[in-house]
């Protein structure tokens, strides 16, 4: 049943992707769901095309790292 | 930076829900995002609107529970 | 694979909403994909919040019935 | 073209998503593009389905008020 | 009305595309919703960025082909 | 609260991604919202995977510039 859709900054690693995707799936196996039934997807968005406080995320928070 | 979109058939339990939204925070903060960066948003759908192999979930999943 | 997300209006009789995922499942069965793989969800909305062309679907398409 | 999907908390006032609907349509009228081609869906989340900094919105921001 | 979102691995062909967009529409057709009113909006997601079973697809269906 | 997902065509110029970001935001703003709790994410879709009227926007929608 669930689907999860992720939204992050482009550029998570492959070992973050790895976790993201494991994470979230135990987050429903501990609720008894089967992991065959859980679907994530990530969307990797451009920082550029994140808007946060009104500015674009590469300008406002240039400086902070995507995992 | 995240936000995760969680689709799930309605009828979660309050106590579920607190541990999707929690579970889905920690599995970023284990990666360094900091918790007030991330937004989980959890979509409850009926399961006569989610479709598995073509049929109903409300018809095709009738017995399985929702946690 | 895939995962499609519908978003029509509140209202779809429960014969409109299994024609849609079954319809939608051809669509991706007649490519190959075997139907196990498909989840269709149907997200319902209000007329009042939909907007079309700046105004709410409620008053400009006050008219037009949901099938 | 563009569709705009816009998350809120359940219970925003009809004049509220009036206001909504036809700001959005408006920041794309601004650039060119005709009012007919923008289709804006409001999806209402009850603040118990909201996560933030891992906590349902009904008990962390319980005293803010939805517009 | 509708607007169907269709999350799909990279790497559709063109003709598939063609038909995912023609067959979705048509599904609203046959139910007698006009085909100018249906947008169909593709989303291709990388393999590595869509889990299955709590693994990236371009793992465990590394063997299966995108139409 | 709010998360705002818009989806147009690629190739939006960087000065009309600032001007949607802001704009959007400014919505928000003018209800009282405050500017740090909005997000506002572009998704930009190539016009051969955005169908409308049965076809793709790259054929059927070849001269429309994107802004």
């Amino acid at each position: 049943m669930p689907v999860v859709h992720v939204m992050v900054w482009k550029g998570f690693s492959n070992a973050a992707k790895k976790r993201v995707i494991e994470g979230m799936t135990r987050v429903f196996t501990d609720l008894g769901v089967p992991a065959e039934a859980v679907e994530v997807i990530l969307h990797e968005i451009p920082k550029e095309n994140w808007g946060v406080c009104g500015e674009q995320a590469s300008e406002r928070l240039k400086q902070v790292q995507t995992p």
